[in-house]
């Protein structure tokens, strides 16, 4: 396994309010904080990928690829892969077993109208049940973006199926480093060093982007650097798809 | 449209503690801070103004207006323009919609004391429902300034009305930057990326500043850093009215 | 008036945890941070205050100076002022004009067995009432030094009397610095800062310390930087029973 | 006494979830990020200890050590102390005394799978009470490290036996430094001075460490600044059962 870089970005929209937006109908604001991360965040971060000819991962929760179809339509012409995102956002660890069925089930379908089903899987708030990784082996996905257990792909087994897990962590997210100060210094500093990191000892690196919060102009700028940075490192851009399909099976550690 | 600086100054006084200071009656030293906010705040934000030959948009509650006459008459004198901030400074979306409407009556009702009727609204909290744009649309008024859909001025149909809505977002306001600790380097470095990103877009920024937090004496002293990289990128300063008024319509873009 | 220094210290020892320790009774670790305060903090910063010839103003909670009578003994005979902190460090918003009345009765009687009646006071919490002033100025205060109207000491009416006001603010705390991280070079850039706004604007500063928290070694150190840093500006360090005795009546600014 | 450097790992694993990881049986995410510390995080900070012949000592709850053996062995083998964590850190002042007996004995239990009793016994979240004390003088632990009473080791007296403490504080933990952003600067910058300060001071200092923290690629690199910053001030490490042995009796200061 060689180092690769995947940039992968949760279009949330509307449905990234607390518990999928439920409580956030009438709070205008807050709906377009949202709404300006489809409209003015996504194609500045779409732009600076364009910018570095990086192809990336795309998380689109159901009821945002139906709310925004020609927005999430352009992901695809532009050649990025679509990734399962749940279909109202709300953490599957809160669901019934019949509710997450639901869950996945219908956002499968509502990207279905954008092409091909996706090949994987990550679960609205980073937290996913047995449940659901039951249903994702059930369903065919050939992969997982949720879990913390590693920091290089590794399989999870799944009775007798199994998945290959893309792990994440929340410093290598966006989100953490904007909610208590706005200084984004602090992100390019972390993920400056991760890929240095990465690129010596020949891993793959998957970073998490939201265009509502990276997509701001200061930290698309800081994006532009992080992704110049990458490439001096030498580091190749890849999809989960491709890093998925390339990891050979390996169970996780411990 | 070119870049613009718009500066904007929320004067909420002894209003601008939780749920309008309900619950602080007593609390003398929380009040303290707020009238440190009107008695030293406010003029050391005033005098960097006219340090820089900038007018700037004072958003102000009614009961605010009524308490602290002296001061936004001073306000209004200097040839900044007022906007209005609510009566009680509670935020719209926990308010009945006869509540609403009383807040919009008594708000303007108190501006009204300080000559003509304020030309646009800023929502408390920056959180406003659909039946605040109807009172806002009902009541004549030009111009909202509480949503974050764009970076850029736009329009918001209102039934067969429209408001230009000139947006905020939580990174160009002061308060984030001090809720958990107290450099400012990081709103410096912030505001001063934004600048520079608004000036080669050629697109206007709003800042909100709070006399109460940005008037305090080390942090006034980075707003004149802060004017100070303004004038150098060539920005000019502009009133939300007159920003509004230049504003040709627009739709939001999702 | 010219620029001047107070350096304060909130001596509150135990009685600093929540609601004045209750329900940390058998808490021995939250407790000992505390006793650490009492420990080494304290000394660490009268170390820092004989190296650069300061005299400063402690507040101390009653039971804190019936726990540690030997180290309050020491702050007195190097000259230092105490001050009075309540009795048993409870917020006065929070109870009973009765259990005011006790707090205030009770403190000082704990303080006099180290000399004579403090001059000032300083609220737990740095919240007080109209209770708690009307409290001040009927057993002969001539100080407080709780409220943040003002950046320049100031007087309170009370009834047909008159308090000093010597205001405060967060900024100027050490608290807040360390409550969300720990790097002491925010403190270290706002602090400078302010003491050189003050000394440009011949005003008295006045800066508030805890043993438990500004006492730890790498803080005190800190300390040390900004008294030399004082020291250079040619602030001039004062109590605040002089500073107090000093200030001429003038009311708050709004 | 002079100065040394205690290195000390709270390897927790899933056990170090709130409450013990109650309610997070189901959560796989936040499980992971925990089995991470186990399968990466400790391999790496091993790493960096061998690179620098540090010897440290890995406090690990009892059912940490069950469900992870063969890493708690290979600690063991490279020649580190192993302390006493509790079992399955829950916090003892949320315990009943039956509770706490409990877990004294089955931590105990669990790590004599490793080898020769624990001497040493360090208290999940550092809190612990005066019935935690009596049970460790009554199974005869040497030393404690869960009190922040200092900042050299003292002695507490418990009934008419004595434990040797080995003070702790926050500053000196991983974990407060990236739960509110994710930047290892500040960290960095304070565990730098404090190994100066103890340096100078001739004292010992104990950093604490955890492995899904420091662990994580871009921390253990900041731990091997720090590691190399001890090594050039002539710092010498010493496991917490070397420093309690030699440590004389000396009550606690105040």
């Amino acid at each position: 396994m060689i180092a690769e870089l995947a940039v992968t970005v949760d279009v949330d929209g509307e449905a990234g309010l607390p518990d999928g937006g439920r409580g956030y109908e009438h709070r205008l604001s807050s709906r377009s904080e949202r709404t300006y991360g489809i409209a003015r965040g996504l194609p500045r971060i779409l732009a600076v990928l364009a910018e570095f000819e990086v192809t990336a991962t795309f998380y689109v929760p159901g009821i945002t690829a139906q709310r925004h179809p020609d927005e999430i339509r352009e992901i695809v012409e532009l050649g990025h892969e679509l990734g399962h995102h749940g279909h109202s956002h709300r953490r599957p660890d809160t669901l019934s077993a019949g509710d997450q069925r639901d869950e996945i089930e219908l956002g499968s379908a509502a990207l279905a109208e954008h092409g091909s089903a996706p090949l994987g899987y990550r679960a609205p708030g980073w937290e996913l049940t047995d449940t659901t990784l039951g249903l994702l082996a059930e369903h065919g996905f050939l992969y997982d973006s949720s879990l913390m257990g590693d920091d290089r792909p590794y399989t999870v087994a799944v009775g007798d199926r199994s998945l290959v897990e893309l792990p994440v962590h929340w410093s290598l997210d966006d989100a953490p480093y904007f909610s208590a100060h706005a200084d984004p210094a602090g992100l390019l500093a972390v993920w400056s060093r991760e890929l240095e990191l990465a690129a010596a000892e020949r891993r793959p690196l998957t970073l998490t982007l939201h265009p509502e919060i990276l997509g701001r102009p200061h930290r698309a700028d800081v994006l532009r650097r992080i992704l110049e940075r990458a490439s001096a490192l030498g580091l190749r851009s890849v999809t989960h798809a491709a890093l998925a399909s390339a990891t050979r099976p390996r169970p996780a550690a411990p």
